[in-house]
């Protein structure tokens, strides 16, 4: 089913500047069949509910490989059974 | 000090949609002195940490007052001290 | 690999209470492998990074079929690899 | 009025281990009237709605006073007018 999602990652330990990170996770985001929307405080997701929660999975994965050493995700996911969960369907 | 901000108010009890309430919401906070960016999963906010904080507050007197039953807002919250706390900085 | 997680589930739509969808959450969220910990602003989680997002699916899927028209998950999840992810190891 | 909320806080350049942060960040919400628990994602808080807002400020203003240079703090914040906002009546 469809789900629109709000993803922040914050890396711990990666000192106060975590921008590469960032950049590096939304790259990541990008490879994924997503509508993407980066904003100032996390990156907007709309896509398959199953493909959004298998890409954070792969995130983490990916970022521990390449030297993360703690992450945290913040999420919020939605969905809706009355419509499709659409980005564009939650703006004012 | 300044502060960014996003903030996700949720009420529980009016329905499946909730866009009248949302819709009040950013409204109130345009009362304010901040800057704002309305996004599909909150809004940001830069502006004084304590204007900020009011605001949350006076979000949940006045919607209650006007009927909403039962509020839970979602706030992330940051101060910086290594330069100045900005939605610009955080961009990409 | 393992993880720490905190996951609350909002249903909207569903009432001004939602102790009824809570608790079917929580009841799911047991028949997986975690060690659970539920307290007023959601359940604690530790478990394998890929059971805990497909248990999230699999709620998000259920409760839909049962009944519940749009639901809101909030969720952290933390990975390490310095040490093991475990509950009792971000404890005070 | 009568507030529950959900405290977590991350300092961003302290390190892996943000455990003396954390620390100090429940050591100052008990210097107030409120009724906490402390538990493996964060600190769930009862108290009046203007006192938890203010707790918060202090706390970001008195870690960057003691050497924090990034934090971002992660509230979730109910309030009710059916009946009073307590941790016990969030309870399973």
């Amino acid at each position: 089913m469809k789900a629109t999602a709000e993803l922040q990652v914050i890396p711990l330990g990666a000192g106060v500047s975590v921008r590469a990170e960032v950049t590096r996770i939304v790259g990541l985001l990008q490879q994924h069949d997503f509508l993407l929307e980066t904003h100032a405080a996390g990156t907007d997701i709309e896509g398959e509910l199953s493909d959004i929660l298998d890409a954070i999975r792969q995130i983490h994965e990916i970022l521990h490989t390449e030297g993360s050493v703690r992450l945290i995700s913040y999420l919020k996911l939605e969905t809706r059974t009355d419509k499709a969960a659409t980005l564009a369907g939650k703006r004012l």
